[in-house]
């Protein structure tokens, strides 16, 4: 399958030897000419060398080539890491005949070991050379490191949308150990393109849920280079806001899809709050719950673990009125179980896609938020990641 | 093995059929004349039907008898389960001939399901009949769920304090589906002995997370009868908070031992923080997280996964300081690996009991918690709980 970019965009993905394993671990993304850009970035403390460089860059608001590498984080590696951080984007703008500061990096992988960073700039005259408007499976693969399948996601229009994205563990809202790079060739101004990305991230990536970690090292990178000639202002702006919620939302579902060793996709909605916030803590609680997950990797109805979530969020709920729904069957009712629901209930438990409702019977606001299970495979993956 | 009891106790554990599985499932404490009782419940606002009433009788500060069975934690039933839980108490006060709002109530197991009453209460009259100074044990199992074995420490002197728990899963700070029961014959006013027990409690079961969830059902019920003659007051309180502390923590340290699946019990300290709770935030964020958890199961020394909990704890750190060791080994120093650590490091992780300790290095507070890996059984226990 072929996977369009937008007009003057190219990609590459080359192997560098950064991986333990064999495979593609080095990505380049291009623009034929400069592009306005706006970035989101982990909130952790702890961040990772490339963090700290793009997330310099990013506020000119101007971006022409993105490097990124997997198989090592280059995080927590010091004043080292900072200056291997720069030297892939100086390697790279020369070999790409740009300035420097129009050059962003990103990294995923094991934390704390330092980036072979010779291996990774003997490597840029072929990544540059790889550069085509049919990279993007290349490219896409490059980044991977856990990921069980590519993550692609496109709008096509009057403009073209192109995002892919990197990252299977350690997702919680507030980002992720997760890499996104969306491409257009719509025409917008950065200050606008940064609100915009804003609200496409509150509305997919900080709805996720794997594991309740947070990475170093998480990256959104959007960069318009306008080549469409769809100029994007204040008043039709919602055109390119769907695209780009549509793009976001979709990839933050296939990285909850790919959850270390998730079998499950599991939209839990909170509705009945007093508040939208009460109605996301709630949520938020019952999506990391591990004892929630672990009852849904086993397709058991356990609901009392979901009230058991319910009641320790730190809201004050009323512990009687509480109803649950898996899908749409009445599971619970002023928190007791509903007679017989449970065998139908059991059928919902099968399926891979599924939504639970909260309703609290308090209000009229709701938030959801999307999660997957706890299963054998995420413990023998984290457990073995480093070996 | 004989465990001892203090003077004037007697326990007993029968079989009523309440569990899926063939054993002990409902215990009974009693003590031949009426203790002063203190008690500490969950904070979880869904809360059990015995912990409503336990909650509530247990402010006369006096208590003579507790019964408690596994298998259902009587929760989540409504107007029902409250009926339910009270004729455990009067049935039970009936067969001893006391009064009962004497005797207090405790559950655990499968949260929503109706009690099968009638099991339990056609048990009762063996189960008085059964009781014995040598029935410890016997108690022990009676209230046991996914325990793989049993909990009871005990300190003797001039007065005695036997303390029984059962737990193993959903144990967090503030509380953990956990029951613990504490007979002393050691003579306290109600006032005295519950400012004691919640001290006890903070230093023990408080400090102690298997999952992060919490339960519905938690329970620490402490009765002193006084026969031993022994009378504490505020001047000599010290030898009896000793005791108590004692016997609580080492029952948390055998819940955390045997939370569900795992295999490792490791303190997670925090020092050099600016005040004792943002150690306790660090420390906490650590000790319940996914990543570290199936990082220590997989004996990995992968500290990155440790300072990128830090980072996202909430507590402003200044990330490029912090210090990491494993028992008494450097293994990181101001944020970055120190060369050579990791081959004394795998050493520490293959033990069973070891420390970690973060040294945030902005002050001069500590605090830790106790945590456990996350294993490969956990994720199966869990999943199949209920089948």
């Amino acid at each position: 399958m072929e996977y369009k970019l937008p007009k003057g965009f190219k990609m590459a993905g080359v192997s560098a030897g950064i991986k333990k394993h064999v495979g593609k671990d080095l990505g380049l993304i291009y623009s034929e000419v400069c592009a306005n850009a706006a970035g989101v970035f982990t909130k952790n403390i702890v961040q990772a060398a490339p963090v700290k460089i793009s997330k310099e860059r990013i506020k000119s608001g101007k971006c022409q080539a993105i490097i990124v590498n997997s198989g090592n984080a280059n995080c927590c590696t010091g004043e080292e890491g900072l200056k291997d951080a720069a030297s892939m984007t100086s390697f790279a703008a020369s070999e790409l005949n740009i300035p420097e500061n129009l050059v962003v990096v990103g990294s995923t992988g094991v934390i704390g070991e330092k980036l072979p960073i010779q291996k990774v700039l003997s490597a840029v005259p072929n990544l540059v050379a790889s550069l085509s408007n049919s990279g993007v499976l290349d490219f896409t693969h490059a980044i991977m490191t856990t990921d069980k399948f590519h993550k692609i996601a496109i709008t096509e229009g009057e403009f073209t949308v192109t995002g892919i994205a990197k990252g299977a563990g350690m997702i919680r809202p507030d980002m992720a150990t997760m890499l996104c790079f969306v491409c257009t060739d719509a025409d917008i101004e950065p200050t606008l393109l940064d609100g915009m990305l804003h609200i496409a991230t509150d509305r997919s990536f900080n709805r996720i849920s794997v594991d309740g970690d947070t990475s170093t090292n998480d990256t959104i990178i959007v960069m318009a280079n306008g080549l469409s000639g769809v100029k994007i202002l204040n008043d039709n702006k919602e055109v390119f806001q769907k695209s780009l919620d549509y793009v976001l939302l979709n990839l933050a579902k296939l990285v909850v899809k790919d959850g270390e060793g998730a079998t499950k996709l599991v939209e839990i909605i909170v509705k009945g709050a007093k508040t939208k916030k009460d109605a996301r803590i709630v949520a938020d609680t019952i999506a990391h719950s591990s004892l929630v997950k672990t009852a849904l990797f086993g397709q058991d109805a356990n609901w009392g673990r979901i009230l058991a979530a319910v009641g320790r969020s730190g809201i004050p709920i009323n512990p009687d009125v509480v109803h649950v729904f898996f899908d749409d069957i009445m599971m619970v009712k002023n928190s007791m179980a509903c007679k017989d629901a449970e065998s139908k209930v059991n059928e919902v438990l099968k399926k891979s896609e599924f939504t639970i409702t909260i309703d609290l019977n308090m209000g009229i606001e709701f938030d959801s938020v999307i999660t997957c299970d706890l299963t054998l495979e995420y413990v023998r993956i984290n457990a073995d990641y480093r070996s």
